[in-house]
């Protein structure tokens, strides 16, 4: 394969972020196939337009299903409304498109289900955008945990909180509808640890969730003197039995005031933890039970090129990547994927194991006892 | 009361904790009665003579029943194992004795309602050591809580992690025993989660637990060769329901390497947030949505003396408080309450009610499902 | 102008570094002409074929003259050896390019007043790459200063480390000669500091300087068995006094263990006081003396949209900005410097004032006298 | 020596102090001698009164020579006024008490030389209260420097900040002048720095100063509407060169807002960094160049038992000494000291070359010059 066409749906917080990750992806690698920006896609005219100009893309639509049609296009990327994914995907995975989906794959288990099969189905190469595992920190983590430095894994806690429905005052919006937005903070928020979760400690076997509306109604902007009713989640807290016999405990909330990006973990074992804290995402904290103890402590590495693949982007250690740069990371991971110099990961079928624990999560919240994920 | 005898139980650990108190109580904070060092007990007969003499005590004893029955006496401090704490208590009520008990106040629940019943038909003042409730932080979260500083509480988060018994090669011993014990991290740490966040949070009225012992068997000490199976939990993770509705999780581990006294907790409010850890125990952190949103995020609040009583030791802010201090600002609580100046706080009936949480979330976590403390 | 046609020389750290900015920067702002990647120079010809493939470059040459005399080049970015710039500069400004020149501008001061004194003469625009003042933590630094959010200004401190020559193993390179790579770390850091000095707290008039050469001898590589004489600073202190009165101090060292880009200061004012580290390059620590005292604190503010332009790579607070997108933000500031849409900051005037202040120290150090800049 | 008599001069924030560590240290301790307080001294008789009956003392006096004169006492702590230091010190010696008194020892440089020959001729044991060297964070980071765990030392960095001068609206009191206070911030900061940087990395040789008055009038409370001028340092800046070679830099100011206790250094050495601040007193961070370089960073050491003499206060490490416990330390090691088993340090010698050092720093700054201490 020579080079790659590129179609991207959507121009919003994530469709940016993907069209940036494609601008950059090959001057960062270099081994990466070249990378051709053939249509960009916003039911927005203007937007479609306008954007497709300074992003670089060749064409622009407002149509979805001809990006997928496209001849020249070789992957789509997927960054529209939770809602549109599905039907993305499948006709994506029709046309025989390797897919980059943003995550969570759809609204309901069935949804992602469904998507997967499809994928499936067409033998496409397929990723879903779990970026926190692209960042170095913890892929070192997991490299960290993988040689046994900190022993046998004893328990994995997690954390991601944000604010952005934090404000009492904020409208009612379709964000706050089951069948728009699907499950609130599960889908935005929780989904991430538990990629992380599956990715530092393996399968997880039994969930006792205890979710939460903490804001039943806000204000309706459409209807003004109304207030709408909140169907999705705001907090999410779990118990969790991994099948490797590991303890876990999991928490996510959005009403979580003064927490931005709040999403990080801790893994204890038997002799020694590791933490970490996306906020400082460019430091992991490694307390490990060795040499004299008057000079032990938990260590703040900074990453650098020690930590791969972070001197792809700068040689010198602890100058620091940003959120987009994980973005690259993550193309670069699916065009080696494509060409079938790596497995991909997390791909569809990864995704869908993902959400069957977010909404295990659920359904052992309303039943109120443990259930198998 | 012009002066107020001492007599304490145990020299070790919280046996010196409540001896350095004593000494130096009156001379922090002047208000309260002068203090009389009357006799300390130790089973060792060497170590009672000996630390009478570097205590300050002007008698010592072997027999623990010696101190409850003396006539010079007016308060006892009994930091013995926790198996000795309920006979020890009864007794000391039976003489009318003002009590200052360390937690957990015994290895069951059964115990602790026995205790409470004799200190209330006694009717004697007592104080159970929740030293960390003393800690001028915490005293100020609970005020910018109850003033309203972030709002309406919506989430209550606690940790309680140490690693005394990280180290898999600890011997088998009396600690990893429910009869001479109790049930460890339970006992030991989440206890102090619990009282906080009662403290903090209000009431809780369910409990969904989940307990674990990580190292099932230890190298039995007696018998070399042979190992002893531990009966005690190693870590204690919970769901928690509050009476005004809050959602809450709660965590603590005493084989979490690297924790020392990781003992903290975030409150989330419906405007803003607080978080402390007790190994900076002079911060506190707060995030107050109000202001220009750039100048927004959480402030360290280094604990002064605008945070009552931190001034009775140190005039001058940041100086920092130690652990020790705690147990001092405690027994200035007690000598108030005993003189009628204050409500003690907690109490043998606060103390039970805590303890109450931890049995629960054992049951819980055995039945696995919700239960009613 | 409806496009830039851009020429760059160099394809190591910062050659990197420009190259994903040129690709990125209209895709992140927008509003900033549309760039070609025109020409690629390289001395290493695989390198220059090679890299003008990844980066996107339509041509490549080994000599540099001809990317200043390419009619289709409008902007050079010169990112070769320091020992270079003064002939590449000079030649750019002679066939009327602009100039993105990476600091220190030269190996002398004679170099610096000689460019600078080029560019005005040929009338070209000129920026230096003292992207560390393109953070939106550092920009809001700024603004709070001049909106007097501190007060008035009492005291300047910076510090600038890092270890990349700390290991005393090191062989003895270019990098330890003044002819080739300049007075060591003042050129490679300490200019840094005083650009962000200036920035924050203005002109500098008189210092006093402090230089040293840590290890003065290293194992030269080229004849084993022999040690080369080290000729340029390893560690570089010194007193600054302000014109506005401003007390000053800076430091910075190349062979200080575990600073990655430990780059930051303290700012203090009559009223407040701001610090930051580059290392956690998204967070900016503001005290005020403002409210009731028990709330006062610094507040850790994690960069968001708030804080333009941190908002034109992601609309979400807290998710972070790496080191190579404060590159991409001064892409944009020359794009519409060009364009006459924005005054240059820091243009090669503004670079030379910053030089003169290290030669200054430098000869103040000599002199062992403080010394008018 | 059977007991040691106490007499205590000064009943403020070090009074009070003092009188807490002479409470305490035999408990604490064990292997010290009992203490009796027998005498306390202050110039107000109420307070005398008063506190003599809290801080247990047996008598009290407004007197301080009938302290010096008693027959029962046997070491004096003098924490009066620094302006009366040198005439308490004189008459102590005189009647050969041993003395621990604080710093700085007087106002003037011939001040601390004359006390110093007094206590030597006299032949009395004397300590100075530099506590934060009785810091077991600091006691390690000595250690450390001595094991050669950083290596060779290359720069010492060090800081000493409050804010207690910082308010502009504080009134013009005996604190603003020389006579009075002595050298502002050079006597009540700068010395505990000097004293850290000469315990960690030895003698000082030169000092170049920059001393400041930043505010040099305040309102004078005493003639309303009229402002008295602050004769003496705000902020002290210096750099430094050690008889090893060291390079060295320090800074001190008292009207740096948002700074309580902010004390703390760098070392530098050849092979690793030690960092601390006194606002975390509890923690050390090392840095090794050592083992894989992925997992090199910053280690937090918590202070605990491997740190001695926490250990003496606490058996369990992370739980945290104070401010206070430092006085306790220092109590210990002068008791220890009276009778010959530990060489006092810092003695009355160590702490007039200290002075010396601030000295020369002002003089320095005055001169515009480098001088030889």
């Amino acid at each position: 394969m020579t080079d790659i066409g590129v179609g991207l749906i959507g121009t919003g917080f994530m469709g940016k972020c993907h069209a940036l990750a494609w601008s950059s992806v090959r001057a960062v690698f270099g081994d990466v196939p070249q990378v051709r920006l053939e249509m960009l896609c916003d039911l927005d005219r203007d937007s479609a337009q306008s954007r497709a100009a300074t992003f670089g893309f060749t064409r622009w639509t407002t149509n979805w299903r001809e990006v997928m049609a496209d001849g020249k296009v070789d992957v789509v990327s997927i960054t529209a409304p939770n809602a549109l994914h599905r039907s993305m995907v499948e006709e994506a995975a029709k046309h025989g498109k390797a897919i980059w989906c943003e995550k969570p794959l759809g609204l309901t288990l069935e949804d992602a289900e469904a998507m997967c099969l499809a994928v499936n189905k067409a033998g496409v190469a397929s990723l879903t955008g779990y970026n926190y595992l692209r960042n170095p920190a913890i892929i070192h983590a997991r490299k960290l945990v993988r040689e046994g430095s900190i022993g046998r894994l004893i328990q994995f806690r997690g954390f991601c909180d944000e604010d952005y429905m934090a404000d009492t005052g904020l409208p009612y919006t379709w964000r706050c509808r089951v069948k728009d937005a699907g499950p609130g903070a599960l889908g935005d928020l929780t989904v991430h640890l538990v990629a992380i979760a599956r990715y530092l400690a393996g399968e997880i076997d039994e969930v006792m969730g205890d979710v939460r509306i903490v804001y039943e109604t806000r204000p309706d902007a459409e209807h003004p003197g109304r207030r709408g009713k909140v169907e999705n989640e705001d907090q999410a807290n779990a118990l969790l039995r991994f099948s490797s016999g590991v303890q876990g405990l999991i928490m996510s909330s959005r009403v979580a005031w003064g927490r931005k990006n709040h999403l990080g973990f801790e893994i204890h074992g038997s002799t020694g933890m590791i933490t970490f804290d996306q906020e400082r995402m460019n430091e992991l904290r490694l307390f490990r039970h060795d040499g004299p103890r008057e000079q032990q402590g938990f260590t703040t590495i900074l990453s650098g090129p020690a930590h791969p693949p972070y001197g792809d982007f700068i040689p010198a250690g602890g100058h620091g990547l940003g959120f987009n740069d994980l973005k690259v990371i993550e193309a670069a991971h699916l065009l080696r994927g494509m060409t079938g110099r790596e497995k991909i990961y997390p791909d569809m079928d990864e995704a869908r194991r993902i959400e069957r624990v977010i909404h295990a999560i659920i359904a052992s919240s309303r039943q109120g006892k443990w259930l198998a994920v």
